[in-house]
């Protein structure tokens, strides 16, 4: 992609690949005399979004070669996070087309670049939500690279990839995925593929905020929108003795809330709902992916105190009650995922402790249905596919 | 107002107050056999907003007598806030009308119930925001009256009031005011009534936020907005050693901006005139009583700092970009005035360290066309009105 007629071919052969995926039968994206060239890029298909409608389709496309400092994953199983649906339907900003999402990757190591030492082909290994960072920012360099000062971290799917052959990175909705070694995360042994993918993104972006809250056991802990996040942050909380409260609007789900472990269960038909519990928690989390009433979920926590959001809403905007923070004198925060030594250690508890994520393996036909369960809050709690039937 | 026929003849005789408000003769709340039944309410004279077009006019009405716990203050200065041209103006809610404003409230005490010890007649005293609570609740014990948990606080104007003989507080565009010793402040004497005014509000409400964010010597400290409060925080925030950064829209304040101590003044006509300072101070301060991109400005917060809100805009309602708050890490929360105690304390500091607001004295007569000049950012940088005009 370096000069402009490769460029050129590159633009032309992505819209011939966009074209083919308004075709029944998916297209290559790349002419012989392409694949000629860069005849070490790694084929794989997956399931991409074509545009905004967000209806996923087969797609074949490449990877880039296996660098230096690169891994090869065979992708085993991916999870389906609500922000795959929120990027592909362009809630958060427009996207480049054709566009793989999945940012819970679990599988197992099928090459490794020279100068990898951290995993050897055979291992367990996974891939969340970023992929790349400039990794010699201060931010980085203490692990925090989805706080890269400099180029900022590089997203799993749709971000700008100069050596991905389709100019974006592509995500995990797919059989194999090359990545720098640094951003892949060992598995262990005693956590299965199919329950390690959703600790990369719903596991590493609720335990993050919850260890920073910092709370004591026996605290009381809210979490609010009992999804693939938020019922992960329930389960971590209750690991770390938390009293955790959980507030959702879903009746049905009840039982099993009670059953990770939460010591009350609020279905929030009303905000009257809320009411008892102002002032009461020390700390929560919130997990819900849309416009809400944030501020009346706020003032539950005690004065002082701090609310963490982790959903991203449509277009990213909330809006608060100024007079409910100033009464409440409550603190508002926002977290993003977690770095790279975090994620690791959020898989290595889990697989320690045997707190699993609740899954519903598919096949890569029923993802479109599964989005659409997702919306309608009937996943119970992550759908997982299962890539072998890709 | 205890009996309904009471009761009866107050509405009657409030309506014909607020019929007379619309005449150019201001006329008296009660008829005189009203006022021999209560002959021991103290007559006053105030300017009053009779409608949501928020244009004041002079009424002449009563506070309660003197009770045993109450003082009596012959008011000789009275602050224009912000606040008052919002609550007048329906801007939060809904109002009873007539209604007196004003919350930033000097003057000299002209007598006292039997139980009082805190004050003597002759005695300099000050109300600010608030002049009564439950007193019994741990906020109240603690000298947090502003957050009683049972009652509320009873604001210095419009709120409901059964002591009051037009059934809701009257504040301080008015020459007496008749409260709770508790809720009155000490007037050292090295501080002229003019100059202690402002304190009462403005400088209560930046002050205590800025305590709370105990920010060291030397640390950067924002504040955003310089009219009346913002002015009063750079003073405040100078003088407990921090290097403050100004933020404002108006060019034409910069010169005095610096001379109250300010390290830089940033002249915010564009939002990228922002960039430079993002992550870059300890603590920020806004007053803006506005919907703005608060986002914007809370980004200039270093990871897991604070950012304030103390300023309330038209409906309390503030838009916020969750992704700004996720990626800069910053804490958001609002504040509301301080306590009892310690607006004596900012009231102690200021009178000992020569920290003045900057005032210009005005005739009763010149409110309604203050109240324009502060919409307009004209203030320079807080309008009192002389009493003695009324």
């Amino acid at each position: 992609m370096k000069d402009s007629r490769s460029r050129r071919k590159f633009i032309r052969s992505t819209a011939l690949a966009a074209a083919g995926l308004m075709l029944s039968k998916p297209i290559r994206l790349f002419s012989q005399q392409n694949h000629n060239k860069m005849s070490k890029n790694i084929k794989t298909k997956g399931y991409a979004g074509l545009d905004k409608a967000g209806k996923l389709r087969v797609w074949d496309f490449e990877r880039r070669e296996v660098g230096d400092n690169d891994i090869l994953i065979d992708i085993k199983f991916s999870g389906i996070c609500h922000s795959d649906i929120h990027t592909i339907r362009g809630h958060w900003g427009n996207q480049v087309y054709p566009q793989v999402p999945g940012h819970e990757i679990a599988g197992v190591v099928a090459a490794v670049g020279k100068n990898v030492t951290k995993f050897k082909v055979g291992d367990q290994a996974g891939v969340g939500c970023m992929v790349d960072s400039c990794m010699t920012c201060t931010s980085c360099k203490n692990g925090e690279e989805h706080h890269c000062e400099t180029t900022g971290m590089v997203g799993t799917y749709g971000a700008p990839d100069k050596t991905s052959p389709s100019g974006i990175t592509q995500g995990g909705y797919s059989n194999n995925i090359v990545v720098k070694a640094h951003f892949a995360i060992h598995i262990p042994k005693n956590i299965s593929l199919q329950h390690a993918a959703p600790l990369l993104c719903a596991g590493i972006t609720t335990y993050s905020p919850l260890m920073k809250a910092n709370f004591n056991k026996g605290d009381k802990v809210g979490v609010v929108g009992i999804g693939g996040l938020g019922h992960l942050a329930i389960k971590l909380a209750v690991n770390k003795g938390a009293e955790v409260y959980a507030f959702t609007t879903s009746e049905s789900k009840r039982q099993d809330i009670l059953s990770f472990g939460a010591k009350e269960v609020i279905v929030v038909n009303s905000l009257d709902k809320l009411k008892p519990y102002a002032g009461k928690l020390d700390y929560m989390i919130s997990t819900i992916p849309y416009a809400y009433e944030l501020s009346d979920y706020a003032v539950c926590v005690k004065p002082n105190g701090f609310f963490t959001q982790v959903g991203q809403p449509i277009n990213g905007e909330f809006k608060i009650d100024n007079a409910k923070f100033f009464f409440s004198r409550v603190n508002f925060n926002a977290s993003l995922i977690g770095g790279i030594p975090e994620t690791q250690e959020v898989m290595n508890l889990c697989a320690e402790n045997k707190i699993y994520p609740e899954i519903e393996i598919i096949k890569a036909s029923e993802i479109n249905d599964a989005w659409d369960k997702v919306v309608n809050k009937e996943a119970r709690y992550r759908y997982v596919i299962d890539a072998a039937t890709l």
